[in-house]
């Protein structure tokens, strides 16, 4: 069988799972999702097994400790993938939902209606647990699932599929609601991105190249999870005990992710000895410090920043900070060198949080709060899908309801246009 | 100057456009707005005179009567363009609505605000009206737009145009919210859709081979306005008056549009008489009939059809004829050859109608009434952008609501992480 027709057959049998899905009732998804759920707990020990081939695979291969962390799995690791399937099975249904409704006044009644997107090509990391997941996220919203996951996680992944799919058939739904990419070929993706017309959506989380390269050469929709440069700007008028718990929490609570704060700015107004205050902070934390000039003349030890290492994403015990005059060259700052995934203003002032929220653009925007919140666990969303950087469809931490479209219903009475 | 400084000046004086529209309250939009209708009427002479230009060039290059139509401005036309920016600036706020809104128990505010997309790149047909309909709606809803219409258009888009910057230099706000591309060389959209970062979206009207061009080059998110074949599906159970009525209106009442009905199913169980019926109606009203081997059984002078033509969209007194089993064979037909636009079924039987609404993935699907409904005006949308065929962010008809995005805003009091 060529790529291609391997491609084919993927999107074609996704497709068609998509459409058998439509019409599958709430009651048979959180049917399927219980059974998961009890069989990823029966089969720890043949899953741990598999993990383990991965494991030893990655290690020949020199993963940094971070990235085996992600990839292994462990009989309580599975018990949490089980725990987070079980609570889809809890949400409600997603679909069905009355968006919106009228009737005119000769009758005809017009719904909007929430519905399944259709078939999703979902690409992510070498996390095996992700591949529950977002196979549990589909399936809740009545989505045919597509999973090409990274390479060092396919025997854990080819595992956890098995067991998902199995509890597809023995309810009587399509197994191809989920299917897995088994070749890991780059070349693989390339053809699914040209499958329009079978794939309705394209989700991407990873590396940003790896993102990149999905949106030059998709011609379906991609909803992009790039990364967070996150801020947090410090306001003469901020509460410093506040600013300081705050910013030390952004930085260093988990500093791997992607809400963590990268670059700090700093009101000049706050004055040297409150500025001090938070490179004090920093230190005491282990955090290094990149800094603008007036940052380094406040205090010559800290390195000095080159203005266009402004957008790095440290993802580590590392932050820039930079001096800035106010508000307004806050967000000329943010404007240039954001992501637009997350930024925090620290004011006590109305008038500077005003400006910061409507000014800035980004899928969340705090006040007075830490960064670290712009997650979907944290925004009552349940599980997430990831954190979109778009502003099409779904922006931020995205949800069970960010994987539904809608349709407009109309009812009539043999209605016709005059 | 190169294409590629040209449209790099576009896009960067668009984004710059949509930051200081981010801010601008709605009282100058709307007052913006306002000044478009009234100077639109007191420059008639000067609009029509510019459309004589192009209606000159468009009948040397022997443009058809239709698209001759469309291109020409009258004074009451002008009227009409200027009534409905007028609405345009009745319609609420469609910025900053609160979506969603949670307290934690912690006392984080969790809210999700409606905010603009940023910069929307335009590309529509040589209707001079939709050069202020899409700027109007843009204005409206904060966005940036950069309008490139069809070039038999270009001095009466130019026109047009000019008159909407002027209100928005007048009113205060940056003139390029609205551009129009006055270069219309292929190469320019080409290079407008690499400016992913600048550009926020690209909506394509028109052509379908101008659309997929956009689709295979796109970097930049695409909601696409494909054609419709719309189907309408009669099922025994039927008021066959009522049947009749309504595919008569749903073909003739107005056939060049996208939810003209394309395709006639009947069911077989309607029986021979009733079925005549239909073809009696239709051939009353001067359509041509294209039927299956079955339709050409019970009347032979209809023509047959070949099963590949049954994605045709005529947008003209054709109409496609298949003689179905049932409901089952009517989706599975417009699974295969539908548009995603709108069906309809007539039925009298409530299992059809529910199996219909549910099974078939269409952005409008009608219960007892004419597809000619799909429409935003129909819908109480008010102007309308186009009727997106996409399922990401926004299905069917397009109002300016479709034209935001949000964000998520986070009020806290010193909110850490645990």
């Amino acid at each position: 069988m060529t790529t291609k027709q391997y491609v084919n057959n993927l999107a074609e049998n996704s497709k068609k799972a998509a459409r058998s899905l439509r019409t599958a009732d709430i009651s048979i998804r959180n049917k399927v999702l219980k059974k998961v759920a009890t069989d990823l707990i029966a089969n720890s020990n043949a899953i741990i097994q598999a993990n383990q081939k991965d494991l030893a695979l990655a290690k020949t291969q020199g993963l940094s400790e971070a990235m085996l962390d992600r990839l292994a799995l462990t009989e309580s690791r599975i018990a949490g993938i089980a725990k987070a399937v079980q609570e889809i099975a809890s949400f409600a249904d997603p679909l069905g939902q009355i968006l919106s409704s009228t009737v005119r006044d000769d009758g005809l009644q017009i719904e909007k209606v929430s519905v399944p997107i259709g078939s999703i090509l979902f690409i992510y990391e070498s996390r095996p647990n992700v591949t529950i997941d977002g196979a549990a996220l589909c399936l809740k919203s009545g989505n045919a699932v597509i999973l090409r996951g990274g390479k060092e996680s396919a025997f854990s992944s080819a595992a956890l599929a098995t067991i998902f799919r199995n509890a597809l058939n023995v309810e009587g739904l399509d197994e191809n609601a989920v299917q897995l990419v088994e070749n890991s070929d780059r070349e693989v993706i390339n053809e699914l991105l040209k499958c329009e017309g079978l794939i309705d959506l394209v989700i991407p989380r990873g590396g940003e190249g790896l993102i990149r390269t999905v949106v030059e050469n998709s011609r379906i929709p991609v909803i992009k999870h790039y990364k967070g440069v996150c801020h947090i700007y410090v306001d003469a008028s901020a509460n410093v005990d506040e600013a300081l718990a705050i910013t030390l929490n952004a930085k260093t609570q988990r500093p791997g992710v992607c809400n963590a704060m990268e670059t700090l700015l700093l009101d000049e107004a706050l004055g040297k000895n409150q500025i001090l205050r938070f490179f004090d902070s920093m230190k005491l934390a282990g955090v290094t410090l990149y800094g603008c000039e007036k940052t380094c003349q406040i205090r010559p030890v800290i390195n000095s920043i080159a203005e266009s290492s402004y957008d790095t994403e440290y993802l580590d015990l590392k932050l820039s900070v930079k001096i800035v005059s106010g508000v307004k060259e806050a967000m000329d700052h943010i404007e240039k060198y954001g992501s637009g995934h997350t930024e925090a203003i620290i004011a006590e002032s109305e008038t500077a949080q005003q400006a910061f929220v409507s000014g800035v653009d980004s899928s969340s925007v705090m006040v007075n709060a830490s960064t670290r919140f712009a997650d979907g666990g944290e925004y009552g969303l349940g599980a997430e899908v990831g954190i979109s950087t778009d502003k099409l469809h779904a922006r931020g931490p995205m949800g069970v309801e960010s994987l539904t479209s809608y349709k407009w219903v109309l009812n009539g009475n043999g209605h016709i246009r005059g």
